[in-house]
């Protein structure tokens, strides 16, 4: 049994949560989703997992795939935290 | 003046165009949404005009710049056309 990665954020593990249930719904095996939305069933996967960050292209095909407007899929998902690579050092915050 | 690439899909000029008008509305510049959204200025003006296919992380931190929820930049935009690379040949589509 292989084991399982964590998701890699909660926005991406609902969003994968809203995929599954909608896909086992209509019944679709996870091959069939990918087939039906021209995702490669691995992607499919993977992002039920909450293992990737689809982009914009992705979401409306598999939204497409479940018969589901992609507003369905995304819609009040906890934004990410941004990066934090502009953080200022601390030391230099008091500076002019 | 630099030449502008057209857009890369009628999904990222619709998406790109509602991004445009909201920021405008709010009296921003394409380096204040930048900001207050953590997304790199370079990367809000590609999306301004299309020119990306934004993940869904860049989708959400857009819509918590605007303050608008992230089903307003996406619903109803055209599906992009799925990838072609598992078509059939026309040649060998009577096989079986």
């Amino acid at each position: 049994m292989p084991s399982r990665k964590p998701p890699i954020s909660d926005t991406a593990r609902e969003l994968g949560d809203r995929v599954r249930v909608l896909r086992e719904a209509r019944g679709m095996s996870i091959e069939d989703l990918g087939h039906v939305s021209g995702v490669h069933w691995s992607m499919v996967g993977y992002v039920e997992r909450g293992q990737r960050n689809p982009s914009l292209y992705v979401l409306l095909r598999l939204a497409a795939g479940l018969d589901v407007e992609v507003s369905e899929l995304v819609a009040n998902l906890p934004a990410p935290p941004p990066p934090t690579r502009r953080r200022r050092s601390r030391a230099t915050d008091t500076s002019d």
